[in-house]
């Protein structure tokens, strides 16, 4: 059976995603039975279409690469246009809604709005967007299981490297009674160059010429990107309630070369940790600089890569390792949440 | 519902196993809804019990721990004893089978057969012997498969940590183009042990008195370990119907103090690496030291830790870390299997 997407914004990430349907259906449906359609995208500022028989994905792609809009996609019988977000969620044939609209982790709209909606009309729901799950996950999850649709969210911590799937897959059982990892790769890569001998600003300076860092670092360099990463683990990792105020929260530029030196000269390395940690009962939840000891796997993790700890009571450590951004790798995470939902997985 | 498990073999692993049924019952119960029930033990040499309601999981334990045997285990009405590991598998009212009887990685037997008469009466099996899965992965995922049951060996390859389920359920879309790894704990411990100095002899000898190697070490330090590991994945990660036979294989015995230190004073690190690389249509598969440069995530794995990198064209480079051997670890990978059983996971 085909199952039916719509795409709630339509800039890197969903065209990343688009991308890899463009490129691999025939792969997808002949080695896993996933025959996936796109029948809606509606994006604030390229329009809408929907197509309920299904909108032809190179197409997409090409109209909006060439124009930025998708107003040059060719008419055919059927084919709607400028429908908005909660129309095209509420009134199109999707059975799964792909929220890939802007991130906005204060308010975490519109894509809460978009996930309520969902839910409300039998749709699941599947975004990287971190608001609605660091913000709403405790409402928004009871609110699927009690209308039976999924919402799946692997691309909300550290992209296509599978931070949220692994543990709940294949390490529940387990007690988790701590998580701990390096969430945001535009630290690490600045932690990285400072170590070979760059200033912070000079560091910063070359993250930003690199995409890595945006005009203004402020989220990423105060920690504020990983804080809502550690949100979420705690939430769905490790089942406890964490608000975003209550977490610990410090970042990186304070950091001197000094201080970096210093710890090189201890046989130990600066990294930017979040941490939650199960203590008697509640949970302490923290971002901040650590100096880690060589022998930590975390701290041979360079560059922009991200990685992240589980601390096991059966299992033991295990440590995770892989890109944390990335479109493609992004496209991935939207691509597996589906895959899970098609087959069934809990 | 409750599920009832029928374990051959009663060593090390199926008693850690049972250790974990015992303590977290209730927990596995309450959070998962996870009701297993142990209704056989046949173990060659410690005897078989059969209870069709169910053992009791601490008896069990406190029998074989004083007496290294079942035969004081008490009476109750329908408990039989002695049936031989056949007879429990065929005849026992187990839903699952636990194949923990020891594992003979050239013949793969008795385990091989012990899978056969799971799935052809319509019995779950699920192991940590790594013969039948090395040696007849196709034969036998075929005739599961046929039969509508499950196969499943989480615990073959790093015991508890998912190196098998990790990629099969969060990494599938991608194509794995290289998995590679170290595989075997007792030689990368021997490795970190002369990088701090030791010769072979003396690091081999500490190996053997902490337990990791063997009296015998062969199966460790010549590679064979590693390559039946290296089999399993090609055939289950990779989709490759690799034999053991096709595996290029060297061992550490032949590293000297001398190659350790040079390795090192080019900021490089030796270590046991299992690999399978796809390349043109065909796979190549080998087990050999490699000198790794520091910047790789498996050089700087060390002492009896294991690890595994996947390299998808999707997601990236994707490493996993974690304990690849001991008895708790290796009970959860047991667990871990059955409860995506229950749970109807792909």
């Amino acid at each position: 059976m085909i199952h039916k997407l719509a795409l709630i914004g339509f800039g890197n990430v969903g065209q990343g995603f688009a991308e890899i349907l463009r490129d691999k259906a025939t792969h997808l449906q002949d080695n896993l039975g996933l025959e996936v359609q796109i029948v809606a995208v509606s994006d604030l500022l390229k329009g809408a279409l929907y197509q309920p028989t299904g909108l032809d994905v190179a197409t997409l792609l090409e109209v909006v690469k060439q124009t930025g809009k998708l107003t040059d996609y060719p008419n055919s019988v059927g084919l709607k246009r400028d429908w908005d977000s909660l129309k095209t969620i509420r009134e199109s044939n999707a059975d799964t809604i792909v929220e890939v609209s802007y991130t906005d982790i204060n308010s975490g709209q519109p894509a809460i709005d978009h996930c309520r909606a969902a839910f409300e009309h039998g749709k699941n729901a599947v975004m990287s967007n971190k608001g609605p799950v660091a913000l709403a996950y405790a409402e928004l999850s009871a609110l699927a299981k009690e209308k039976g649709v999924r919402f799946c969210f692997e691309g909300t911590v550290m992209s296509g490297t599978p931070a949220i799937r692994m543990p709940l897959m294949a390490l529940v059982g387990n007690d988790i009674r701590e998580v701990r990892g390096i969430f945001n790769g535009t630290t690490n890569y600045i932690l990285t160059e400072m170590e070979s001998g760059l200033d912070y600003a000079t560091a910063l300076q070359q993250a930003q010429s690199l995409g890595y860092a945006e005009a203004d670092p402020t989220a990423d360099v105060e920690g504020y990107d990983a804080l809502g990463k550690v949100v979420i683990l705690a939430n769905v990792i490790m089942n406890v309630p964490l608000t975003k105020n209550e977490v610990t929260c410090l970042g990186i530029s304070h950091l001197t070369l000094a201080d970096i030196q210093q710890a090189k000269s201890e046989g130990k390395r600066w990294k930017l940790i979040g941490r939650v940690k199960k203590e008697s009962g509640s949970v302490v939840a923290t971002v901040a600089p650590e100096m880690l000891p060589l022998t930590d796997p975390l701290a041979n993790v360079m560059g922009a890569t991200n990685a992240i700890t589980y601390d096991c009571d059966l299992s033991g450590p295990i440590t995770l390792i892989g890109a944390g951004a990335g479109q493609t790798e992004t496209g991935f995470a939207i691509l597996i949440d589906l895959i899970n939902i098609v087959r069934g997985n809990v």
